[in-house]
């Protein structure tokens, strides 16, 4: 039995909380959020719909409740946390070394801790010294990054001997996920709004420069801090498009195409995400190119929302066997999913 | 620079020693056969077509000499051996011995070693002892069992939480591989020699148990030796289909059709593996049932004979880093392609 505790308490940390209480393999230990409007509750006050009864939780398993406490003196002997607070790891940071200094092992969603050398190195070459000496692994996954752009193309590549190319395409349909997700790609903006966040770096997909590196350092490369070019556009509607946020008119932005380059060392990287509502044809697409070509598809796309969660929740025995020090997708084998009812 | 020796010089192994040959990283510095017609060949002699002149390697490097010693002191020192012996873990078990004592890891294409506690828990026990009291890792690897029919479905069951049934369909046009392939599948024979063979375990994919039991492993289940189901039918051509071995008439046999079926523990594992000259539509696709559905396509199909010979050379150095002990698939990280020009 796993005992596991869960740090920033948004929509992802929420559901990584509900999932990880039902295992019959976790015990979920602890919750720790910041925010001073949800210490002290439980899990099922925190999931309920304001003014709405709490629902009691099908598990019949006690909630712990949410505290700030980061010395985290309560939850002392926890073996793995679940860290959903940040995409930034500089921001994560501090977090991470109270909870190795607790002795957990950190499976988490940070977008740049998915290659942390690429935008971080000495922070992350420190925080690699502390986990050895803590004796616990650190390791961000997810759906992206972390799995159908960057690991899934290395762990493909092992079929051929050669890879001049890679190529990942994700299409994602973003009016079937949740109502944050649409606002983040900017659906219902003018154009002129989503190019001024774009300019100003407050719009786009997080993590596509280290999906690249990550990649590269598969395919025996290294993507220096810096060399990945990244282009963002919106993508405009063409026809009265409903929204999560309303209806979205003809020439608004219904999304966003984030596209990731590199090249170096005889192979080229392309990453080309687009999300936007009312997409067609959502997918994700792997091309190996080289003397061999490989292709591989999942047709409707990986679900975003719950595979986030899915792959935090398989990851946690994966991490808490992984060798001590900061660790990437790269260093730990399949997590294959052993949950059962 | 890893030094590597090839144990085991059939096609496969031969065509492995060509690419190490000619790899950056590695040093090809042995090559061990007991067939005593191959006895002091060079690699580009034992390749070379029979009355024709050998034609010179063009990496420009020397090959060493084939020899049957397998206390290998002429060798002492090398990292890793690939062994392409048999399919039968019993039958390669003394040559693991004698190279794990000279210090060496092992990566094997021996099917029944992809998942060997299902055939061999025992010798699979004494083995993983052996390694560990060597300091080394011996791993089976390959197309099928080791990838597109196992644990590349346990890799992406990371992205959900409950998996009912695993599907893994695989359909190979023959008509595109080697020779002795095409004979192994019985083109050309009559259903009844098919059938009489199949009676006696004479035809049929190798591997198909190991795979499922590789698959109820990573999905946290256990397929005990023999509850594995397995179907064998032969394919009949319906027109003439032209193969290597001449012509198949109509109502004979263009290949085979092998199936796995298991199920427990609220998990169900298929595979479907037909191999045929003449084959239409050649695909991998992987399913993955339960409340998210996910499925996984690779348009015509990986290339058997190149990805078994890629994926045995991208494990090397995965072997050579990987934890002492009889390892499997599920143990080691992705075997990016590290390969270039």
């Amino acid at each position: 039995m796993l005992r596991v505790i869960v740090v920033g308490l948004g929509p992802i940390g929420q559901a990584c909380a509900k999932a990880i209480r039902v295992e019959r393999d976790m015990s979920l230990v602890g919750l720790v959020d910041l925010d001073p409007s949800k210490q002290g509750k439980t899990l099922d006050e925190l999931m309920a719909t304001p003014g709405e009864p709490v629902p009691a939780d099908p598990s019949g398993k006690p909630s712990p409740r949410v505290t700030n406490d980061l010395p985290l003196s309560a939850v002392d002997g926890a073996d793995v946390a679940v860290v959903t607070t940040s995409s930034r790891l500089d921001v994560i940071a501090p977090t991470l070394r109270v909870l190795l200094d607790h002795g957990m092992a950190v499976v988490s969603s940070c977008e740049q801790m998915s290659w942390p050398w690429y935008r971080h190195a000495a922070l992350a070459d420190e925080l690699d010294a502390h986990a050895r000496a803590a004796g616990r692994a650190l390791l961000a996954t997810g759906v992206n990054p972390g799995f159908v752009m960057d690991t899934l193309a290395v762990a493909l590549s092992c079929m051929v001997r050669r890879v001049r190319a890679v190529r990942c395409e994700r299409r994602v349909e973003a009016g079937l996920r949740r109502q944050p997700l649409q606002a983040k790609i900017g659906a219902t903006m003018t154009a002129a709004q989503f190019n001024e966040l774009a300019a100003a770096g407050k719009i786009g997909h997080e993590g596509l420069p280290e999906s690249v590196a990550l990649i590269a350092a598969g395919l025996g490369r290294r993507a220096e801090p810096g060399s990945v070019k990244i282009t963002l556009e919106p993508v405009l509607a063409e026809a009265p498009t409903p929204s999560a946020l309303g209806l979205i008119q003809p020439g608004r932005v219904s999304g966003m195409r984030n596209t990731g380059h590199w090249s170096g060392d005889g192979l080229t990287i392309d990453l080309d995400l687009t999300m936007a509502v009312g997409l067609s044809d959502p997918k994700d697409v792997i091309t190996l190119d080289g003397p061999v070509q490989l292709r591989l598809k999942i047709p409707g796309g990986t679900p975003g929302d719950s595979a986030t969660v899915a792959t935090l929740l398989n990851h946690i025995h994966v991490v808490h066997e992984a060798k001590a020090g900061l660790r990437t997708m790269l260093d730990v084998p399949p997590a294959g999913c052993r949950g059962r009812d």
